[in-house]
């Protein structure tokens, strides 16, 4: 136990001359614990720790021949032996020793890395080099920062800022994270939503549309972590979503267009492993979020980019001055990064379609893309991908709606899509009423007569989340009605579909706690 | 793996009511995995994670009969099997899960603590009720925040300050975290010094003379962590320093001093379960800093107080400035906390006494006891301790040092120390020669003739602890030598004292790298 004060005299290894002049090193028999982490850990034995003269939280390096990690230290007294180490799986990994495998390595004392010092500068509020910042990726990348040093980084950029320079920076280093693609064309276009709305799967239309436009457009989508459905869980309903990046490049090089899952492709993961932190704390600094975002585009090539900010009631962005200086920030960050970028603020403020979930989303589009379909989906997807075709000049300004019109409505889109769902392993020849949505059914009804003021997102997600959506694929809500709409008392307002009877009860209690809808109230108050 | 993009549509469970509504239910066999980890994990088998609908990194609650607790989820594919649960020893101890003795218990999705919100409010730069910040402890307290979300908030404070109001109210949070002392008495008084100085050990000097005048003072003080020892350690060499708050009570109360181990008495145990984060960062937040260091002041009673700031080269505090700034927080929030407290601002610019290492400088302070010793730690010792009579009002105004000199050049002062030591279970007739330091040896010596400018603390430091200091007692550092001093070439200016040839020629290696002293340059340049 390290004890009740700040130490008296600050002697912390800075480097690893240092550490090898101070350390003991200490050679051990190192076992895969098979244990996922997230990050490097190494439990020791607590004589061990003494021999090394470090504590639980501090870090070791371990050597396995020609290579070496930093693990962060845990300790025990029985699980793990004197002279042996227990590896998390990927320290494990890392260092090639399976499971029943032990090998010998050598462990000591490990220095604090480099770019913690560059976390402290953004601490004390000062700006950092291109160096530095690289630094904190690449330390980042090879596990050697703890979860605290990775939230420090992040709470400092939130309330101390990145400059342009930095978010530049950021973003250069966290698309040298990972893999990148280079198709070798002139017109790559691409497309983001910041989110926060149901439903709202404009990109599958817009792919295809872009694509069929002559464009490419190598367009990588996520998977829901909280949420009933990302973009890559719905076209996982009509293809297959996993690739690497150069089944990528073969796939859009002959349709034009793709719709992959990014964690497959392997861009910019140094954004994937801080999410981790960001998640409970809702830390989304802006600096990190732009270099997160533009990242993934720069990755791909893109040189002509659309932003979608979805802004109103229960919406990510609920008002219009941050949805100002989000656009801007996106509008000259994009553009600094040479990406001609055009931002949108669209209405967030209710589900766009009438699917919620993989399967009834999946439906949705290929409806729109017959040219049926819910008009809130399909107006939305033209008025995206006209601007896009008019931002990449492929479009006179003011008839990007109409030349993208024109190719949904001619069926080339749908064309477009098929090929695509081909190239990407699916069956092209899929039709609606392939696309059958889970068995057990309930329906919302409404209570009274009136008109309906709010169909809320957060808990729309909830009660699809809760009857078993996105692994269920089957799972989700349809929704009869928008905002706005009169309804008798008895009308039926949406249904939720489910793999299982045991999911659909789950919904239903949700849905009880948290309404899908409100009606608007005629009296507010009387006197 | 958790994808690139920050979720969609957070929905992410808010309260527990909202997470058993949500929320699937496992019951699993939980395990004492035996590793400590400094907080709450449980290792869960991958296909439990699906079902349970969590990914690592979230939290789980873990039920065992009537005991409760939340924990950070690792994942893994085989060292936990499918219906079991591995606890850390920090966990499985607070459920009294043994070794080989695994338990049924129930599992299911955790919501993210209450508290997590109020550091968002402090990122966000708003002021903390009383009331959110008693969360913050009482979650920090129960393992229920993760090391991301302490960062977090420490680095909030750091950037966005406490006002007096907030550290007030964390102060006495981590009171209330641990144990406190009620000797119902008028005048305890107590010390305390923010350290950054070898040697310095004016605290086993005061605490007699402050006995011996007739006050109260249960002096905890800490080990050191990466310095050649704390003041608990050279207390150790002379006594028992490892004492429950009662087995403290008892001590005081029959010799009115002791000088104990805080660790062992668990005051504000709080403030020790963010020291781990603080390190590596040196995230010394000012206000987290007054809490620590007065919170456990008020937790054993003190109602007068003395603060020792040193302030010069290569110190914890550097310049005058942040000295001042310093000094006024800590007047300003003691005094609100009901302590009368007198703060000064010393020399802190090279060692204080001769010896650095548990028994060298446990031999200075029973040298400076008996009337000799180093003459400036006999001198800061009293300056200190008259200075605490007179805040304390046992001396008048510009009296203390007075009556400080003729305690401890009465013999009463050693007499008192006497009692301390046989309360505190030691030899109270112990001899200075019956405490013999290290017998292998090595001089440094003057390589030229010339004054000394600098006597360096971190490099001391540095040289004492790789020599042994402080868990080989022996080990450290002898300096004949101060500042200023005239040396010839060929004069000693320390001896290393270790209790290993090897660990004697390691300090002398890193002496080479780590120069203990400089000479003053003749010639700065010449044209």
């Amino acid at each position: 136990m390290v004890d009740g004060h700040y130490d008296n005299i600050d002697i912390s290894i800075k480097s690893e001359k240092e550490a090898e002049l101070m350390g003991k090193e200490n050679v051990a028999l190192a076992k895969n614990m098979g244990v996922e982490t997230g990050h490097y850990v190494a439990v020791v034995n607590k004589k061990d720790l003494k021999t090394l003269d470090v504590f639980i939280g501090d870090r070791v390096k371990i050597t396995a021949g020609k290579k070496s990690i930093v693990c962060v230290v845990d300790a025990t007294e029985w699980m793990v032996k004197e002279g042996e180490v227990g590896l998390s799986k990927e320290a494990a990994d890392k260092l090639g020793i399976k499971k029943d495998h032990p090998i010998k390595v050598k462990v000591m004392p490990a220095p604090i890395p480099e770019s913690v010092e560059a976390i402290v500068k953004k601490i004390n509020g000062q700006s950092l080099t291109r160096k530095e910042i690289g630094s904190i990726i690449r330390d980042l990348m090879s596990n050697a920062l703890t979860e605290a040093e990775i939230s420090a980084f992040l709470v400092a950029v939130e309330i101390n800022k990145l400059n342009m320079d930095e978010t530049v920076a950021l973003t250069n280093a966290m698309v040298n994270s990972g893999a990148t693609l280079d198709l070798n064309q002139k017109y790559i276009l691409d497309k983001h939503c910041i989110g926060g709305v149901a439903g709202n799967r404009t990109t599958m239309v817009l792919v295809p549309i872009i694509a069929a436009a002559g464009a490419y457009i190598p367009k990588t989508s996520s998977r829901a972590i909280t949420s009933p459905a990302g973009t890559a869980d719905t076209m996982e309903v009509l293809a297959n979503v996993e690739f690497s990046m150069e089944e990528l490049r073969k796939i859009v090089t002959k349709t034009h267009g793709a719709v992959v899952w990014g964690g497959g492709v392997n861009i910019a993961p140094a954004d994937d492993k801080m999410i981790r932190i960001r998640r409970p704390l809702h830390l989304d600094p802006l600096g990190v979020m732009l270099a997160s975002i533009l990242g993934k585009k720069k990755a791909v090539g893109a040189k002509y980019l659309i932003i979608d900010i979805p802004m109103g009631r229960g919406a990510k962005v609920e008002d219009q001055n941050e949805a100002n200086r989000l656009a801007k920030a996106f509008k000259e960050t994009g553009t600094k990064l040479g990406m001609n970028t055009h931002v949108l603020i669209t209405d967030g403020s209710e589900p766009i379609g009438n699917g919620i979930g993989p399967v009834l989303e999946a439906r949705d589009v290929l409806s729109v893309l017959s040219g049926k379909g819910p008009i809130d989906l399909r107006e939305k997807s033209l008025l995206l991908a006209g601007k896009l075709l008019e931002t990449a000049g492929l479009a006179k300004e003011g008839k990007g709606y109409g030349v993208a019109k024109r190719i949904l409505d001619s069926g080339k889109a749908l064309k477009k899509m098929r090929e695509i769902i081909e190239a990407q392993g699916g069956n092209p020849n899929i039709r609606i009423k392939d696309l059958q949505p889970g068995k057990f059914t309930a329906d919302i009804k409404a209570e009274k007569k009136g008109r309906i003021e709010h169909i809320d997102n957060k808990n729309i997600s909830r009660i699809a989340r809760a009857a078993g959506a996105p692994s269920d694929k089957g799972a989700g809500i349809y929704l009869y009605r928008v905002r706005g709409d009169l309804v008798r008392e008895g009308d039926k307002v949406l249904t939720i579909y489910a793999e299982s009877e045991e999911k659909l009860s789950q919904a239903l209690k949700v849905a009880k706690e948290f309404p899908p809808f409100l009606m608007e109230k005629l009296f507010i108050g009387e006197l």
